[in-house]
């Protein structure tokens, strides 16, 4: 009989995550804001999800440098052994193939549920019961999976998986970038396609293998150093990597290239809360269709809008229809809920202006 | 010859002014505030208005007794002694007859000066030589007398005083409260109208005898602790004197009775600016038409639109027509420049709900 093979989970919490701003900062990205009011995180509330099957010892969370002390703040289970530093973003590949060869060093025979930090679960027993039914695929399978959403409208601001089959797990025919909505709503009719969720699972050699053939060059770069993992150089070895290493998504170097990847359908209302859109869409409304806050926001004519205020302050707002307005300490949004793609264009006037302070 | 009559300017500012909520607040009113942005507030441009002429030994400023070291903060020129303080308001008639009995105590040939604390003069040459000219008219008149502006506009939310004839200084035929928006444009198209600018001139003896005939009651009261002012009895007093007292205009109660009433009329750039509306109108406004602060303000598709910010505050603001946006560190208000005349609405409910502490 075979050792029973350990199971890891990878949190991938390095983006910076602007859409949110001013809520979210450079200093303060999405993953580590309560922005649904639950109490918790988003990196709080994924942590929780799997913390369920698996133990904390198990967990490594991939970041930014800059956020090591953030994740351990909102992760006090984990250790510092169990951050991984990005010196730089360089998208998802080079970010898990850093973790799968890390957990290769440590242990022979792993598997791996890697996941973003900032998603939102609905219903957290039918997405454990996925992921169980996933790791169980693996034992027979030496496959690249991924979870797939069945999608409820024409999203475009999703990548879309094209499944063989509607069976629940079935092979991948293709992924695919963000469509135009004429292309969203034609993958809706067809139901052949899934909304891209970020979660994969894998044993860790079988992405080895995949990332080495498909991005050989990664491959190489992180095989080189492995020999430094948990030791004092690994820092210094991580960055002449990360300085030669291309960006790129997994999605893009590895998924849409191999031949053995199977995707899990859930419906277990999956979001990845990306925009002020989507979380007004997730947030409970009052009678006149805001969200706000439950306490000293006063609406008066004011309809479909999304409100978010600095605790304990009191706000009047009269006569708006369909807006964000968003404050903080130290800036005000007040844009309509139509324009909130222009936000990133916003930041960049104000960085222009007044530097990094703000951003 | 007879002894120099000595000029006192008494300013009244007990006002608490919720109308530039939540900027001003019952523990800084209007008077208090720099909502002009000169860097000086009302009371201080008020007080250095009249000491071009007049020393500030002989300023009085009456005020509620919470606002006295205030007072003192804006006006260091002046000795505990000058503030007279009420104990609650009752408009402007108490306010003058304690001022003018105060004074005749003092001194037993004075000339008062009265004026608002909280008003706009944007010519302050023309508007010395108009106090000049009451000035000198009142040494060979025993009147009371008015500065009335010329209406450039058929303003509803003014006073309006009715003169005998065209000339600079005119006796006055009647006073009127706020006019309807008809009744005004025909005031304005009479040419008889000016506006009620609160400012009075008149010798101390002259009022004193006016609301002894008037309002006998109110003298009576006064006259009856002129004994104390100046002592350690002073304060309680006062507080007899004014639980007694009707609340009443001096307007009402003097003005409009007396038959020895003159008008100076005047054109200095003057405004009482009670409202985030009228302020928006005396502020200069960029090329879109909105007034905001020179810094860290960050506007979009954005037209005719008053926008106050806390210092340092960045704001990005996209999408308003015609709105008003005024932050403050623990206030937000957004509402329609239309919507303005609802604000004591909103401090209501605010009040109602949250208890004194925002209002």
């Amino acid at each position: 009989m075979s050792q029973k093979r350990e199971i890891y989970c990878v949190i991938m919490a390095g983006g910076v995550g602007t859409r949110f701003w001013p809520k979210s900062r450079k200093s303060m990205p999405k993953q580590f804001l309560d922005i649904l009011g639950t109490g918790k995180s988003f990196i709080r509330m994924t942590f929780e999800r799997f913390n369920k099957t698996i133990p904390a010892e198990n967990f490594l969370v991939v970041t930014n440098q800059n956020y090591k002390s953030l994740v351990l703040e909102h992760l006090p289970e984990l250790t510092p052994e169990q951050i991984l530093c990005e010196p730089v973003g360089r998208n998802t590949a080079p970010c898990i193939c850093y973790a799968a060869s890390y957990l290769k060093s440590k242990c022979s025979d792993s598997l791996m549920i890697v996941t973003p930090s900032d998603h939102y679960v609905a219903n957290e027993e039918l997405f454990s019961q996925t992921i169980s039914n996933c790791v169980e695929f693996l034992d027979n399978h030496n496959a690249l999976m991924t979870i797939g959403i069945n999608p409820t409208r024409p999203e475009t601001g999703y990548g879309y998986i094209q499944r063989s089959n509607s069976d629940t797990i079935s092979a991948v025919k293709c992924f695919t970038e963000k469509p135009n909505l004429e292309v969203a709503q034609a993958f809706l009719r067809s139901g052949e396609f899934l909304w891209n969720s970020g979660i994969f699972i894998w044993k860790t050699d079988t992405i080895l293998s995949a990332i080495e053939r498909h991005l050989p060059d990664m491959y190489a770069l992180f095989n080189g150093i492995a020999d430094q993992y948990g030791k004092d150089t690994e820092a210094e070895a991580i960055a002449g990597v990360f300085a030669q290493c291309r960006a790129i998504s997994i999605d893009y170097g590895v998924m849409e290239h191999a031949d053995n990847v199977f995707v899990h359908s859930g419906d277990f209302g999956w979001s990845d809360i990306g925009t002020w859109g989507s979380l007004y869409q997730h947030s409970r409304k009052d009678k006149y269709a805001n969200v706000k806050p439950a306490e000293g926001c006063y609406t008066y004519d004011t309809r479909n809008s999304f409100i978010s205020l600095p605790k304990d302050k009191v706000a009047v707002i009269a006569g708006l229809r369909d807006y964000i307005v968003v404050d903080t300490p130290d800036v005000l949004l007040i844009c309509p809920r139509s324009e909130e793609q222009n936000i990133k264009k916003y930041i960049d006037e104000v960085k222009y202006n007044q530097g990094d302070k703000f951003c």
